[in-house]
């Protein structure tokens, strides 16, 4: 159960309108890896572990203050959009601040938002669940964290560079250390589970039922072996199963596929239209 | 550039058909985390790398197997569709495995396809980009396909799980065993590109930049102290930056927002409907 | 910002799992009128608010207990799914129920979740912000939420018709009770807002620059005259500024468009190509 | 069955072209409020009433008007892209209106669909069904439907303040006159069913099944007690059924959820892992 | 504008309720090639033509009939789905049938549309523009059209054979036919336009400004020469500019590229982390 | 299984940056008739081939080429970002070249991808599987494939017309001349097939199980007579089995469709509510 404040996590307050920023903005709100995001993934984490505990705690206590970096975001693109304009164009661009703002804004943050900010990224896409995951493995779900944390902070770091605004780039840098913060955690969660069980998800499926003689090998099928150079074509392997190895000609292990005619009542191309020419030899 | 041979990498034939593991297969094949995503991911990263060598070898590398392996996917659903039934339930439902066959299976997969494999999920989602991202920092990516390699190899552990058909399985201890290598590739890379950098991402970002004093600090947000007792909270931090510490009951750093009236043109609700009754002490 | 505790607003726990029925209950969580929805909805028309007040507070506070509705569904998904079966079809469908329910549940519940809960809706569609608004007009918006609550109770009350399990109609029940009372609150609110301003939305725009001709006018597009006998074609109009009428044989008030060629750089099909034929006299 | 007219339902053209009002005229073609949603919102409703009558034929009256307002779009946004320029930037920027129209048209207008509309919103989100509904309840859908006037009208008077093309300003007044109309019908239709069910929705559940003790009752779920001035809060219910109330400090009616482990084949994080640290007394 | 008459275009009445069926229906109603999208994609091909004429007039014909077959489909699906059973699987699994179509049919027709069709295709994708297209050229267009009605009829023929319901094979009888007519028709239109045209869209770009030497070459990307025996690599090619020809070996005409580092705002991984090992002599 | 080498199949570097254009070029990319489109419908159309020989082989071929213009054209991209501006637009639009971009560029391009390609298309959709397909019916998919490249081609023409930049110009004319190949040789297996079957698709249909009465009639829905002129009106069918002809006035052929009640537990409008006014005789 939720209960909110209304005062903010932290202060998200401009030093002037900037429509064009808002919308820039939007993406570390309701993009691939904002806020909406990082919300929602880890709050689904947390109510799927099956156990509770300190992971679990972990998770909702994240997951609750992503919520509150929501806030602070769509409270942020609503003052940037404060007084926005709207407008002819050919009047406006007489003014060319004026014409590139309303050339580059997001026109739905006039007219279907009402100035204010919504669950979409930054060239206007609605926020979808496929950019979220929930599996039940909590050092695969812990990486998923990780990524967003990596993938968010970069995000908010550019965006931080794309304005002179102190009031904006006083917001970004909270929340610029908060996903320091979580990628420490995160870390800190991971290198914890792969103690316990091993580097590889999942841990428990039994190796042998794998084709271990290629558990361990990079194949070369981009020409140029500048890869051949690096960790994981040499030495142990990270999960300490085996030795790394290199294939610099990798052939198929397969044969060339024939399938079946299908039955007449799916009506594809007959065989005696699609006429097969010649039959190599090595079709399996 | 791209040269295709038709033996497959390895080969992917199952024992008999079977239209209703047909579509629960196609959830590594064009889910969140099948072959399509993997392989358009390394590829487009790959693409994106602004330098060359052994990393955006390795990507093209990896990103030209996984096209393979969309490959063995793509003939291994046919095969299980070989034959499938069409046909009235009522009829079919006298023999219970027709019947739940017909209830069961990707309408789609006769309808539409003819029996073949297509670019969909396990309940039948199109493929969609949105699943997938190359940032054009490494270290961030790297743990984004450590993440899909992770889930990936967990969904094809659980499928192997569901079937007893040899064929399958076969195939699958085949990709569950590459899945083996990709996560120690990109954990090799990762573990490279942390030394070299920092762990957080991006390592770029002068520190003295963001928030410093929130940059290792757990807020207790989901009450419970469960988490309280996690290395995350405790100890040095994981980037080598500060010590984790933890904040039982954390307040509001801002305070309660109040935007300014939109402007006559938008047509939100007016302030004098919009009638605010009191306006708590604490508001900025 | 926001708390979380970890009790459950009412308590989430069905009789024995049912791996079918959790695949349906998907729908009032992640679905379009889904508890994802209405949260996620009433949270951004109050961050939205360019005032503070009781509509804002009302919009947090209903907001707030959405979450609470997501985090109810999801544990209780979760327990439906408790041991749910994978495996082959042949064996299983050999008892009727296990072939029913492998044909018949979700198998990302088993493949991607890990037997949890997922943002998606009974046929597995993922949340999408598409389905919510926020519009600054908060008359619009009660509508939206009036509707919302008006589907997502006669989806839940379908959802209590389906299953005979005393703990989920038993949380059911709760449900329903609650979207009785959403209903009756935007109600209430929607009343007074209507006679704050007029029951058309938006009120500030200026009648004498609408067709006022055709603003209380109904056309009969549809053959039969059915709707002629409504109130909507008979007495003063709702918006008390004008009579309904009815025309049994709309005719057009334009005339048929002529569009000019394109410029060649857009390579349409050429005007010697297109060759129109004959052009009637009321073109425009 | 449908017959159409080549002439428009109300003329639909603008004074000069305006590629920038094009893309923004979208929003009201094929947004989520967009006439393409309506149409095929009021066709779908009444196809699938269960009955015939004046409800029905209303909801084809409707729908079949709405395909005219698609038509009426589709022929303003191409005659407002009449010539539309394509061509560098650097050259075109020489002149700030040419560079911003450049800068600020939908490109798809030009390499897409080669100066003609698309069933897409101001931000080129392609039309989606998400954005609809039909419930064959019609107290249900008739909210939906004045919920969609309702933003559709603020959309259009948006644009409309947008503007200075008489040509458009004369079509929109036309558009705007008939939402009028339109969310004057749906609330005379829905006082209608009102008055023969009751407010809530489905009216046919027995209010004895829902947990009546909290069918009236508004919690507090967000700090401040604004909301507990509002009619929601204080006298009789809108349903007749109850008495409104308040409560001021909401606690939660369940105990801390406890999910049972998955089973092997599941391969989640094992119960040994997950190590719960200490279980507070109250869970269930 | 348009007109709707109540009477369908041709009867819709199934023997029988089907409720898996219903679902299957929903392919040709909602799907990429179903009939909402021809109705839809004539339309606006219509009314992007810019003349009229007898092409314009054949768009909106067919535009308009396809809208009769959305009607005609949903009231099928509306009649298959009559009385369809919801409730408990445990207890309906005696009966095998009704086991089946619990776990087969679409819950969304239960839960969601009230026993109604829905803008949807057969596994529950809603309907997206993302299938339709209008390109402002006629030959392109009329190309589109020509493959949505191949797909579309082989799609109703594959019905046709799912069923033994004389209604059903009635009225999918009535559809396949106008299919064959509408292939006919795009057919006479495309050899029409080819004759004043050319076969290849656009004809309108000049040909030495492409690359002619590649015009009509077959490169052998996969590796095995049956493709060398097809017409499309031996004698005139079929736009009558040039010969077919087949390159058995194709090589790379461009060099390995390598991109620029990025600006330091960008924050990329560094040049000094990226470090290329060895650069081949023939990058550019 | 692929081989990648790391040439690009023909040069992709522009005279200058151009971040306009580059997203502009993203339409060709990721777009719904860009490279990743053919790139997978292609493969997959393989994939599926029930069959193997020279259609197989071909559709292999092409499919592998369209990887290496997915290539070509992320290089391009990526180059034409080289050094894209970041900043405050009211500082850039000084310089009006500046400010268009910035309110031009796609965003995404700096924030989400560091200066690489994205799999988009050019107003930033993500690039969708819902835009592809693969039936099984040959005939039928190189209709879809002709389609695809004659709008891609139009689409790269279209740019071709909108740069001045001579690389990018070199690059588009290798691109374009490629779809004229493979204009030329779908056709020319469509021919084949053609002839080998019959036009209609597909052919395997007995022609004596659908409506033949209206195999070849074109009912004038839309009025005026223009489309009663054409080809399609007038003399023999092209498929050769019958001759066309023209209903001015077509009528219904079904009657008004009257729906069963819903069952209660459906909750739908009951009967007793709808209440039926009048019911037209001639009702089915």
């Amino acid at each position: 159960m939720f209960y909110h404040v209304k005062e903010l996590q932290y202060r998200a307050k401009p030093e002037r309108p900037d429509p064009l920023f808002a919308k820039q903005l939007q993406e570390i709100l309701g993009g691939q890896f904002g806020e909406i995001s990082v919300a929602l993934q880890y709050l689904f984490q947390g109510w799927n572990v099956r156990g509770n505990g300190k992971y679990k705690d972990l998770l909702m206590d994240t997951g609750a203050e992503e919520l509150a970096h929501i806030e602070m975001l769509a409270t942020m693109i609503a003052r940037l959009l404060d007084g926005a304009p709207v407008g002819d164009l050919e009047v406006a661009a007489k003014d060319p601040v004026i014409g590139a703002i309303l050339g580059g804004m997001n026109p739905q943050h006039a007219i279907v938002s009402g100035l204010g900010a919504m669950p979409v990224d930054s060239v206007g896409n609605r926020w979808t669940a496929s950019y979220i995951g929930a599996s039940g493995n909590l050092l695969a779900d812990f990486r998923a964290n990780l990524n967003a944390e990596s993938q968010g902070r970069l995000q908010a770091v550019r965006l931080y560079e794309a304005t002179t605004d102190r009031g904006v780039k006083d917001m970004l840098s909270w929340l610029i250390a908060r996903d320091t913060m979580h990628q420490n955690q995160w870390l800190a969660a991971i290198y914890e589970l792969e103690a316990k069980e091993n580097v590889v998800v999942p841990s428990t499926f039994p190796r042998e039922l794998e084709k271990q003689e290629v558990s361990h090998v990079l194949f070369n099928y981009s020409r140029g072996n500048e890869s051949a150079t690096g960790r994981w074509a040499n030495g142990p392997s990270i999960d300490g199963n085996g030795m790394f190895s290199y294939v610099e000609n990798p052939v198929p292990h397969g044969k060339i596929p024939v399938l079946k005619p299908a039955p007449p009542y799916i009506h594809d191309t007959l065989p005696s239209v699609l006429n097969t020419n010649l039959v190599p030899p090595n079709m399996c």
